[in-house]
């Protein structure tokens, strides 16, 4: 049996029930993806530079090799030092990717990889910091929805905010907007919440594995994503939602929608960096305005200032962001003739009480007789007015 | 005694009371730009040009005599026909500047006009649609100070919306910030009332005449701004306040101001007129965010959304809309930084409670022993972390 015959055998046995069926190329390239996922942090860019320039199969032999770094360093565009501090870097979780894989097999977690149509498109947009691979728990076709909007906000929400975060996610599942958000207490759950009862598409992202559901109080609602929706993390099995993979893991949902709102977020929220995310990906950012007395509001409005976000009210601006819908039609455009015109200036010159000759309505108003004439005919084939014996009368508003 | 001897007499006569004592030529161009008031609805463009290009005086004989157009409406930039047109449009006025003025004389009203130095010079930007007199209650000098800002709303104002406005106005009052505003119910009131109880500068410019305050339930407000601010109006005492009046009064809002803010507007609200006519004089818009639930605040979201306001939460926003303060310094900006760093990820790999050896923090963080033990040290020169017999512990956060 020949080394790269005991390899696929490895990779067949590790990711059997993973993925579909595949030839022996695309298996081993799923599973060095697999096994690379369990060597990196999140975001880790001479790992994703590496994969990129050389596959994931070749890169990996790299990485774990010892050979010289200076060729393998070149191709892929990265330092030659820089790859040496990577293999330095990786070393240490050698021979973690066992544990996680049978987790996985454990919990009929599926992997996803660029090699699956159910990769997510959205993600190239990330570059060497695009994830390399995906860990997910339900139907991956639900990650690569037609219009995607990532609602997210605070975890320390109030009650205005939850009740906004489910009427944005019921318009977004009335208009086939998938809703991707973090699972977190607050915004993200009623974002969760609100499109799954109205029957809506969902994307949970999780910080940690996704056989270790966090917050713990959202055990049910991960599940039910998990059954009507999807919920995918770029870590793997068994991994703890450190502080910095709730960070990285904020890029993903910006990554993954078309357009990121943020419902309420206090001045320094961890919402602001998801913002932060979808603004580097050039992706529209909205934010819902709150009173200004409110600190859970006190994000967006920052938002608002420092990274011009667009001021989100309802579901038609949600649309518009995520660009839905054709835009506001001209009736709904600034209109300066709503406040000004003649027919004000007549109107105004008229008593619903006593009729004026036209000569008084004209002084009143400033037209000339003439002008003032010809206006209050036309006022009077509006039905706006009423031609009496002695004058003018203005009818009822 | 000469034609213009008599005319003299009579000007004299009509304005004595009104103005600082002036020479015969500032005296006549005065009076004719009193005259000129009572002729004219706000805003009348051919009668701003004519008066621009002649003089009041000269403009005024235009005006009222009966030669011919050509010549005095080439020399003013307007046609013919416009000329003829105002002719007949301010003919039917001729004669109503004698009560105009007397009711004037009887108020203790003071005439101003861009011959004194209390003339506001923003008015200016408003070309030929620039008041052609202002008829004033108060100290004229407060109408050119050093900063203004126009704080507006709504007549129908929630409780929200009257303690912003009052916030901001006191912010303004503290900071020298002259507030401007429109004596009306709701937003209006509470932004001339915060000033006044912050002893700061405040205008307020009316619709009617200064001799017939508006709406009579702050006829006390209104004679207290006459006191300890300034009452201004663009149109002659007597004259009523119609509706297109209060659309023309809006534009001066904005004209004296240095920049505009809409606290609280309903989708159709006049306050959005005015924020127009900021725009419009490219002046610095801004809107005062609220709930979306709240249809008080819809004109507000509105702005922003289609004339680009600023969003104002307090009084350092205000202050930087006008132009009074510097900005946000670097630490005000955002920094993503807060959110990222590998300080976070060490600390994520350590407990509160067990020691971890460098080697196991270098696995759980993804760094290389060598940086991981960098770092760590570099930690615990923070005092962040504890070196322990056994490895290291994160302190009490």
């Amino acid at each position: 049996m020949s080394t790269i015959d005991r390899r696929i055998g490895t990779a067949r046995a590790a990711l059997g029930p993973m993925t579909a069926p595949s030839d022996d190329d695309t298996l081993l390239r799923r599973y060095a993806r697999a096994i690379w996922s369990t060597l990196v942090e999140p975001g880790d860019g001479v790992a994703g530079a590496l994969v990129q320039a050389l596959g994931a199969v070749r890169a990996l032999d790299v990485a774990l090799g010892d050979g010289p770094v200076t060729a393998p360093a070149e191709e892929a565009g990265v330092a030659g030092a820089a790859l040496e501090a990577g293999r330095a870097r990786w070393a240490p979780r050698r021979g973690a990717a066992a544990e996680a894989l049978a987790a996985a097999r454990r919990g009929g977690v599926r992997l996803v990889t660029p090699e699956d149509a159910a990769w997510p498109q959205r993600l190239d947009d990330l570059g060497a910091h695009a994830p390399l691979c995906l860990w997910v728990l339900g139907d991956p076709s639900r990650l690569n929805p037609a219009s995607a909007v990532a609602l997210v906000g605070a975890r320390a929400a109030t009650s205005y905010g939850e009740h906004v975060a489910t009427d944005l996610a019921a318009d977004s599942a009335a208009a086939g907007i998938a809703v991707v958000s973090g699972a977190a207490y607050g915004i993200d759950g009623a974002a969760h919440r609100g499109t799954l009862r109205a029957a809506g598409s969902t994307v949970a992202v999780l910080a940690g594995g996704v056989d270790r559901p966090y917050p713990m109080g959202h055990l049910d609602l991960i599940d039910r994503v998990a059954r009507e929706g999807v919920v995918v993390s770029e870590v793997p099995c068994g991994s703890s939602p450190t502080k910095w993979r709730f960070l990285a893991r904020n890029r993903l949902i910006a990554a993954l929608s078309d357009a990121t709102i943020v419902v309420e977020a206090g001045w320094r929220s961890g919402a602001l960096n998801t913002a932060h995310h979808a603004a580097e990906l050039a992706r529209p950012l909205g934010a819902v305005p709150g009173a200004v007395t409110s600190a859970a509001s006190a994000g967006c409005h920052r938002l608002m200032r420092e990274l011009d976000a667009t001021c989100i009210t309802g579901g038609a601006d949600l649309r518009e962001l995520v660009g839905h819908d054709p835009g506001p039609g001209e009736d709904a455009l600034f209109d300066a003739r709503e406040f000004t015109g003649e027919r004000t200036r007549i109107l105004d010159a008229l008593s619903t009480r006593t009729a004026r000759p036209t000569a008084d309505v004209a002084r009143r108003s400033g037209f000339s007789v003439a002008d003032a004439a010809a206006l209050l005919a036309l006022l009077e084939l509006d039905g706006a007015i009423e031609r009496r014996m002695d004058g003018w009368r203005r009818g009822a508003p």
